[in-house]
């Protein structure tokens, strides 16, 4: 059995496309005819040689397709202990691990050991097939495995097992936003979720804060109150302090800005940066007499995952997720697909697998 | 009725003493005999200039003393529902504010409305007796009391209300210590105390940090597993990474040691820098992809004293507490007690209000 893949060969240099055979299954894997792939953020830094990865790979981690076959040795339950059987459209934890790890236990399955992350890793003879730029995906034991809801576009499905898992897992790590005041900087799709995953869950008043004054303005149809332009200098006075500063954007300047507005008891979330930036700047003092907590969240567990799955199946009509895919293309056009991402810069570019 | 008061009058001053007539309790206040006062560190920092407080006030918050009247609106029960009576020795918050307030509710009656701080006003004409330098401290409404254990020396109970309560403070802000891995940078009173508290706790090991060696070495006695000097460079490598990291120094070289010590889901509790410092530099991307997290404390709340209470009832003997107190002097000797304290440095100064 073969199947096309996408090699990345490394930064500057064009895809590499192949058709190579399909590693037969290993104990307990599932095999995963892919159907579309949106292109985040982080394949984009990788592309473009912001941050390194091995070569060659398969890129695209926000991934969506149809069990293609089960393994025996698999369980047959999805992580919410749905049956699954082929032809089921699924997502899953954009890494696997060993769910029985201390790590997993406390909650943090994603930096257990025995760790493979899909669309990060190299392609091996007989372990190729392990992103999203491909015809399929192998997904290894220890991933966690979750059953779409019906009437999902695929497209939005696509994005669920980054963008919005890992917005989920950041509001959790804040604690309860429920009547309270949230500024959120970095209005790509991780801030816009964040802005409607904030509002469903109760938030007081949400503040959509980017330099980019289109994106606020779209932040008020994701359910923020007030859209902050950040490159206008005196845009932060129409604002008190906050409860929680959600960073999406990993600009040191907007980490710094959230900072500086939260009051007592104010808790800082940073998930947008990960990759080189230079250091924040922090008043200790401001920390320790205004009570502020500072917490740093990379990537997401399994109910973070689980709860992006039920707000994407609850609310993809409610705010207008559907504007999310900027422009789709084919797996022949990855070289196109990402020239495009580049330098018109929607929240994402699809990539429909044929 | 008249008492003795010491009042600092500014940086560079000599305290004024005086006496005057003690004002008449007000609604719910009880008046306390003070017996025994410790000079913190933030008093040595007021009368060095280093920070502005209101002047003239009465300096001295770290008190113990004996309840020479209640008032008829006083329920006439400790935090923890022992009957008060005159002749009581007791301690207790060394603030006061609304109970009822929404922010003492959420666990921080040291940010809530009408707060009123004990060694840090201003003497006012009927509102001269609310510090530790004094004869008489009047405890207002809204500040929560505590009958001391029998057996417990006098000189040590002062230390509760603010050095041992900001520790256990600390360390509930902190989390779970238990089998954990702990550094704790400052060995002033606070770091031995959390040495102490850690080891209590069951932290599986404790490294004891400062850039005076005498003073690591001491912390071997409170509990610590590993002393480091802090002052030697290649000190740090004889350690790997720990689960939480306690400043109570204020040394933004301090904080930015033990924030980059810390491993996965590490966190850094900062109480140390209640002072004008340099900016901390933090990394994001290691804030993120570690999913650390960094609090600050200020203070404490009424739970915190209670368990500082229990603690030092229950350990007073356990570790060399005893060897706290420097030296001893009377009010009449104020000026050579805080003259003595910066200079020698020890880790209190007592002052006997007899």
């Amino acid at each position: 059995m073969k199947g096309k893949l996408v090699a990345f060969e490394g930064h500057g240099k064009p895809f590499r496309k192949e058709e190579r055979t399909v590693e037969p299954l290993a104990n307990g894997e599932i095999r995963v005819r892919n159907a579309y792939t949106t292109i985040c953020g982080s394949d984009l830094h990788t592309y473009a040689g912001l941050r390194q990865e091995p070569c060659p790979s398969v890129l695209g981690h926000e991934i969506v397709g149809y069990i293609d076959e089960l393994d025996e040795n698999h369980a047959g339950l999805d992580y919410t202990g749905q049956t699954l059987k082929t032809g089921d459209r699924i997502t899953w934890s954009i890494f696997s691990s060993d769910p029985n790890a201390a790590l997993s236990k406390q909650g943090m399955p994603q930096k257990a050991p025995g760790l493979f992350k899909y669309g990060h890793a190299k392609i091996e003879t007989n372990n190729a097939f392990h992103g999203g730029l491909a015809d399929y995906c192998i997904l290894k034991k220890g991933t966690a495995v979750f059953k779409l809801p019906e009437g999902l576009p695929t497209a939005l499905a696509a994005t669920i097992n980054c963008a919005v898992a890992t917005v989920s897992g950041a509001i959790r790590t804040a604690g309860n936003v429920d009547g309270r005041t949230v500024l959120i900087t970095g209005m790509g799709l991780l801030g816009l979720v964040c802005v409607a995953m904030c509002k469903e869950a109760g938030a007081n008043k949400i503040i959509a804060a980017d330099i980019n004054p289109s994106r606020t303005t779209q932040a008020l149809q994701f359910g923020a109150d007030i859209g902050m332009d950040l490159s206008i200098e005196s845009a932060s006075d129409i604002i008190g302090n906050v409860d929680y500063a959600f960073d999406m954007s990993g600009s040191p300047d907007a980490m710094e800005f959230g900072f500086n507005k939260l009051g007592i008891a104010g808790t800082a979330v940073w998930i947008g940066a990960v990759f080189k930036t230079r250091d924040i700047n922090i008043n200790a003092e401001r920390v320790i007499r205004n009570l502020i907590s500072i917490k740093g969240l990379h990537n997401y567990n399994y109910d973070d995952l689980a709860n992006a799955v039920l707000f994407m199946g609850n609310n993809w009509q409610k705010y207008p997720f559907t504007e999310v895919i900027g422009k789709e293309f084919t797996l022949e056009e990855v070289d196109d697909a990402f020239d495009y991402a580049i330098s018109q810069k929607p929240l994402r570019v699809g990539i429909r697998i044929d």
